[in-house]
């Protein structure tokens, strides 16, 4: 099934449509420049976008000002890859320079598009951090006595939980292409094979079905149900009655999927398959209650009252503590779909839903589908798991 | 050519050295307990190892006590996969949880094992950083209003320089495997393919070697040589009179060999024959001055000679900033091969050279070998790379 491969990057228009949005915001808030350290910001507002970050030796800075152009400040290995970027106000020192690793360049650039006086928007709220030694954020904190510190976290949340039609068109791309990988996967599990083996199977047949990178894949496997959902694979030769789950994260030029699929190897016990049953209806009832105007909350609680219709064994809470999240540049991104986030959903949000439960003790089941809001409801971006635990013949 | 493959994970007695080792160092220097929140340091002390890291959204911390054991204070998502480890002591909270992600449980656990007025050490330096949100932080210091912050980077590169020979084996299996499917590539190449299916059939021949993932991939590619060496690939077709260079960074069980190969399409000019030579030369010669005793910046000054032997243009500037590093559960890790680097090489460390230099403007030649430092000299781990530039035929 040939699909249309999306172009990759992005056109000036986005970015410029990133930085206008971002910049309204600033100006409402008070907020000067944004100082950015992390991967999926800088690349956000920039379109940086190299494998790189995977080393921790150097910090990266983009400042994004209330008016005028993001400034990068970067080591010089990375003035190359930025040039090709639609920033040009690229400023580099020769890294690593542990006695000033970008800090004098940092403050310089601060100090020039917020005054000695400004408001400096940093991220300091859940589920960001700081990439940069604390130490030398101590001295560009001290170098500039009198500025202000605001969190950004819920601003630059809120930009970029919608996504733009042709990020959209990446996840959907890449979404694809993982349930197509994961249609084969009964196919390539073979006895005497370990999950090692099938994990590696799993990771090729993703590459060939298109993605750029299999960057995220965990499972569980277990006679007659799985324990753990984030552990890599173990050795475990696969065995008749073995149940099991994957769950990838692949990305498309930078946008990621998120979702998994089970299988019974051969044969599955009534409690199993009734548990998936449940998590899978719990994902209709959620994909009915998405819509714009539905908030997070309410979406779980629809999820959570199937996931308990029924007498659950005191083990069945839920120990991933959400069911469901947002999606994109990251593996999973705010909002949370849990019982006290009242983020409310508009068009263009991506995100998982992710009913699981512990249905006997040290056997979970977790199901998962990734989906666009749409102005009217949702559109599926993976393809829907079959309704029935799908199982693996084991006769041979 | 079939290799031993290295067993996965560590005996517990590997847990127990490191601790022991750290333990002993932190008696010296004063530090009652070892503060961690980033992945490496995490999975070194405990053995923790999952991709779950991915998720920015948890915080997750692993504490070493001046004496006695380990505790794990991670979400609840973890304690199946930490419940594998030897960590026995492993305290959890529901996640996410935004109003207190793990920080009066981590408070609680740091006056348990440090006191009110303990040290508490922490990665501040060069090469880290905090993965926690900055508010959590504050909050943590504000309820230790009387312990003292140490500064551990240096305290722990120290410990992770020097590799086991656990490590040791898997970094060699890692190494042999990628440089299996770099002897490969050509054949891989085929005329009319774009950089980008090149490297996706560089990602599978590398998992079909016996690596467990292609963490890490980039590339330079342009008509008589390449200008970046950390971008993706961007849809270049490859054409007779290409240079191009790929470097990876592939993992086995938690991990990494990092080095490159360059190769000509067709034909390559004299000058980038020669640069190629010359960076050959220079990690030849940088070789030969890796032995336990030299210091990093004299393995610098030897390679940076060769570098720099004849007329280079002004453009020369190595931009990497280095020519080579430490390897290990890292991409990149300490030390640096610089010139105001006088750490000391000693047995057992893993190291990559990695001279580089601008042969003309526009025009980068980067080469990359990994090696462990022995008793009296060196071994390499990545199969040395040909001595003149490799030619791919292009006749078809």
């Amino acid at each position: 099934m040939p699909r249309l491969v999306p172009r990759r990057g992005f056109p000036q228009r986005e970015f410029v449509d990133r930085l206008d949005n971002a910049q309204r915001v600033m100006g409402e808030s008070g907020v000067d420049v944004l100082l950015l350290t992390t991967e999926a910001e800088v690349r956000y507002f920039s379109g940086f976008h190299t494998a790189f970050w995977q080393s921790p030796t150097r910090p990266w800075f983009l400042l994004v000002p209330r008016s005028g152009q993001p400034v990068a400040v970067i080591p010089a290995i990375g003035a190359a890859c930025m040039g090709q970027t639609w920033v040009s106000d690229i400023r580099t020192w020769a890294s690593p320079c542990p006695s000033d690793e970008g800090v004098s360049l940092l403050v310089d650039a601060l100090r020039e598009l917020a005054g000695t006086k400004g408001n400096i928007g940093l991220q300091q709220g859940p589920g960001t951090h700081l990439r940069m030694p604390l130490d030398d954020f101590q001295r560009v904190r001290q170098a500039l006595p009198d500025s202000h510190w605001h969190d950004t976290t819920a601003l630059l949340e809120a930009l970029r939980a919608i996504k733009s039609p042709l990020e959209i068109e990446k996840i959907r791309h890449v979404c694809q292409a993982a349930s197509e990988a994961f249609q084969r996967l009964p196919d390539e599990i073979t006895p005497g094979m370990t999950d090692i083996d099938l994990f590696r199977r799993f990771r090729l047949s993703c590459l060939e079905s298109g993605v750029d990178e299999v960057s995220y894949l965990v499972g569980g496997v277990g006679n007659g149900g799985y324990a753990d959902i984030i552990a890599p694979p173990t050795g475990h030769r696969l065995a008749f009655g073995d149940v099991m789950m994957l769950d990838t994260g692949c990305t498309y030029d930078g946008y990621f999927c998120d979702f998994d699929r089970n299988f019974a190897l051969g044969e599955a016990d009534g409690a199993t398959r009734e548990a998936y049953q449940r998590v899978w209806e719990a994902t209709e009832t959620g994909l009915e209650a998405v819509r714009p105007g539905a908030s997070c909350s309410e979406v779980f609680e629809h999820m959570q009252r199937v996931l308990t219709s029924q007498e659950v064994p005191p083990a069945g809470r839920n120990s991933v503590g959400r069911l469901g999240h947002g999606l994109g540049m990251q593996l999973t991104e705010p909002p949370s779909l849990m019982a006290d986030d009242y983020c409310v959903l508009r068009p263009n949000m991506v995100m998982t839903l992710e009913p699981g439960f512990a249905y006997a003790p040290g056997r979970l089941m977790v199901h998962e589908e990734n989906l666009v809001v749409t102005e009217d409801g949702y559109e599926l971006l993976s393809v829907r798991a079959a309704n029935t635990l799908p199982v693996v013949d084991w006769s041979s």
